[in-house]
């Protein structure tokens, strides 16, 4: 077993405790369940149960009664998520504290930190002038809602999409669209996980992703992903062992190291899915966002059980505004999330669909992609030259939107972070990317969205506070 | 107690230990929790638990082992949430199946199941006309995200539209907008509720409001809705006992009853929720779909202390097809909740949120809300005179879209049904509306989807079903 996984286990335990405190389940004063049992019952080793113990002791949920064990504490709550002073309401909130979406609201000047195409890039000309003309299309366009798993049009033109894409058939009954990949994620778990159930999960990964499989009460192990992909021999140890529902990963141009998994692993994934019923979650909201030559064909494209579900979001390099995503997966898979989307929002907005549309049909996307591939080439290769410097290595990616930068080990990114700020500078510590949320020395660096001369500025400024630590 | 919410329990303990048995938590052959356990610790009496038991035994979840206690059985999955043949996942969904989207599904000519606004009722003229103008004011809309809690100009037109029908401020800090109301429910459950919570719900229902909470694993507790609103020394002491993380109601034009709380019960229902920390959650979907007058100002408008979330969708009588609903609640809870926003889809499209913009400040949506109310009203008249004979009774609504009809109780409501589909008639059964799914002896019809002349014809082949039966 790698270390990190070793961690995951120790948090996880720690996760399930204080899970049962915070939710009233073990009462203040109760006993928590002996090291002993608590190993045998949740697979685990002793020594895990003990790490893990021994800092809800030092975090004060817990206290040790000489000889009898661990008891709960009367401090249920942690400071930062009970806010209660006069008159405001004493809430408890079963969501974390965002840390991607607090960078995200510094406004700064150089966003390293945003992961998105600048607009201007963007062909939001013909989009507009096709939006107005679908409205004479569609007179009643406003007034109706969408079928709940997506509008018949889009999901026949995403049909046939597809079909060129993947050079064989994906029946409408295979597809549903959803408001942007986010909700997808979403969807997927508010069907199939839930307490207690393990699920698998890219290490670095997309940290909103984490946040929702929290929220359902998964426990998470984290598998690294390499420049030579993932371990097959530790992703099948993991699945015989701990059963988990299903496997969320990035596996195309991925988000934030920009690696590219391996046909061979691609077809062996599919085959472990369905091996150990682990549904592969596989997001690829960067497949068209490459440099030199279209990545190899999603592990969608390998499955042959129906354990692949594959998310493809055209948001980023499309349009923002719009938020649509396609999900595809087996009949039987895609009859339960359409219940899962009917409880999430009843159906994505229809105009936004009808919108959209044009896009899939027509020769000036294609040539708009070409066009966004170079510039955002010529973007990455900007933010490159600037920090090459030997203080930081990274692997060029070959698509996608990050580099992900290793630092020295020494550095104090907290403090990196904050004297950064006061250059107008933001980026996001790759403590934000793991999914243990452990200080790692790497960080992300997006080139997407700002300028070729603002990327220059904002990198000579990022080396001068650097150089100054 | 009244006996709905003794049915209440003993349901509750029955899918307490039937989900643990589904999540393999409890594994085939492993003793179940004795009575008194069972008991003691959902705070239950052990006649409840006992009854449980028997149903889970009757059904062949668990067996008896004499004098031993209660084991689990190994067929552990339902029929209808495991589908497994040849070349198929096998798959467990945590999602339930939704009879009513089963129901709206059906292809049928009288959709009286259907509450929904005629789309020609709509003014989608004037609003397409809006929408392709704003693109030429905001170029670059479709590129960009909107703030996960929503376009800062819509939040200022929410909250001067507010303080015109309120008479008092909403800052802007209390104000989230989100894809409808579905998805504000779905929000609020996700950061507030979570397995083992009680909470509180009006009965008859929104049945999808139930399937949200139950997903999230609550034990949902009725509230019994009449003529003459809640008992609110009932509601006092569910509060008091189960200590509640949130009452779901719609208390104004209640959806499916028409029925409207009167006043002195939502200045009480605010004082209640501050007093025992269990937030309301006030569904206002029909506030503006009124016949006579307009209905008393929302129990949001009351509360001092914090513990009301206000949902106001507008989708259904503007522009369904825009999905726009603004939430207000303290600016605690809306800190919590835009992070759920931000799980869930990371902001509600920015092109709806601009098109949606106008319809706050325009003096034709007060003229177009004046026409629809007739429109309406002529509409349930035209329903009520219909359906008036002696073996139907029903409370006639000051507004809203349904009318909630009894039914003489020796009806087989499923045979109704079937015989009404042959037809080409659709309703909704009462069950689909009781939060527990038990068979009551009403059913939705909805006035609002349908011209006059369908609802006439519709109406006379169904009171021939009826008679028929």
């Amino acid at each position: 077993m790698t270390k990190s996984v070793k961690t995951a286990l120790y948090n996880q335990v720690f996760d399930y405790v204080l899970l049962r405190i915070q939710n009233g389940e073990w009462q203040a004063g109760s006993k928590v369940p002996s090291i002993r049992i608590m190993a045998e019952s949740l697979g685990v080793h002793r020594l895990t149960v003990l790490k893990a113990f021994q800092l809800l002791k030092d975090k004060g949920y817990v206290h040790v009664k000489d000889k009898s064990g661990y008891f709960v504490n009367k401090t249920e709550l942690k400071k930062e998520e009970e806010i209660s002073s006069f008159n405001q309401p004493k809430v408890y909130s079963y969501v974390q504290n965002s840390h991607l979406s607090e960078i995200h609201s510094e406004d700064v000047k150089y966003m390293f930190s945003t992961s998105l195409i600048d607009p201007t890039l963007l062909p939001n000309r013909y989009l507009s002038q096709h939006v107005k003309e679908i409205f004479d299309r569609y007179p009643h366009l406003l007034g109706t809602y969408a079928p709940v798993k997506g509008d018949a049009e889009l999901v026949n033109g995403m049909s046939a999409y597809f079909y060129r894409h993947f050079g064989f058939d994906i029946q409408k009954e295979s597809i549903m669209i959803t408001t942007g990949a986010q909700q997808g994620i979403d969807i997927i778990a508010k069907v199939f996980v839930q307490s207690h159930d393990y699920v698998l999960i890219d290490s670095p990964t997309y940290s909103a992703a984490v946040d929702i499989l929290r929220n359902r009460g998964a426990k998470v192990l984290p598998v690294e992903i390499t420049k030579d992909g993932f371990s097959i021999e530790n992703m099948e140890m993991l699945m015989k062992k701990y059963k988990p529902k299903l496997f969320y990963c990035n596996p195309t141009f991925h988000n934030p190291t920009g690696y590219t998994i391996p046909i061979e692993q691609r077809k062996q994934l599919a085959e472990l899915a369905e091996k150990y019923q682990c549904m592969i979650v596989e997001d690829d909201s960067f497949h068209e966002i490459y440099f030199n030559q279209a990545p190899p064909k999603p592990i969608f494209t390998y499955d042959t059980g129906g354990y692949v579900i594959y998310l493809r979001s055209f948001s980023k390099y499309i349009a923002p505004g719009l938020r649509i995503c396609a999900l595809l997966a087996h009949p039987i898979i895609i009859k339960w999330l359409v219940k899962g989307k009917a409880l999430a929002d009843n159906g994505t907005p229809l105009l936004n669909q009808k919108a959209f549309l044009y896009y899939l049909t027509s020769e000036r996307v294609q040539l708009h992609m070409e066009k966004l591939r170079i510039a955002l080439q010529i973007r990455k290769e900007t933010m490159e030259k600037e920090l090459s410097a030997q203080s930081f290595s990274w692997d060029s990616p070959e698509g996608g939107l990050n580099l992900w930068v290793k630092l020295p080990e020494h550095i104090d990114m907290e403090r990196l972070k904050q004297k950064a700020l006061e250059k107008s500078i933001s980026f996001v510590p790759g403590k934000i990317c793991n999914p243990l949320e452990v200080n790692i020395p790497y960080l992300r660096l997006s080139y997407s969205f700002l300028k070729e001369q603002d990327i220059k500025e904002g990198m000579r400024l990022f080396k001068g506070v650097f150089q100054a630590l």
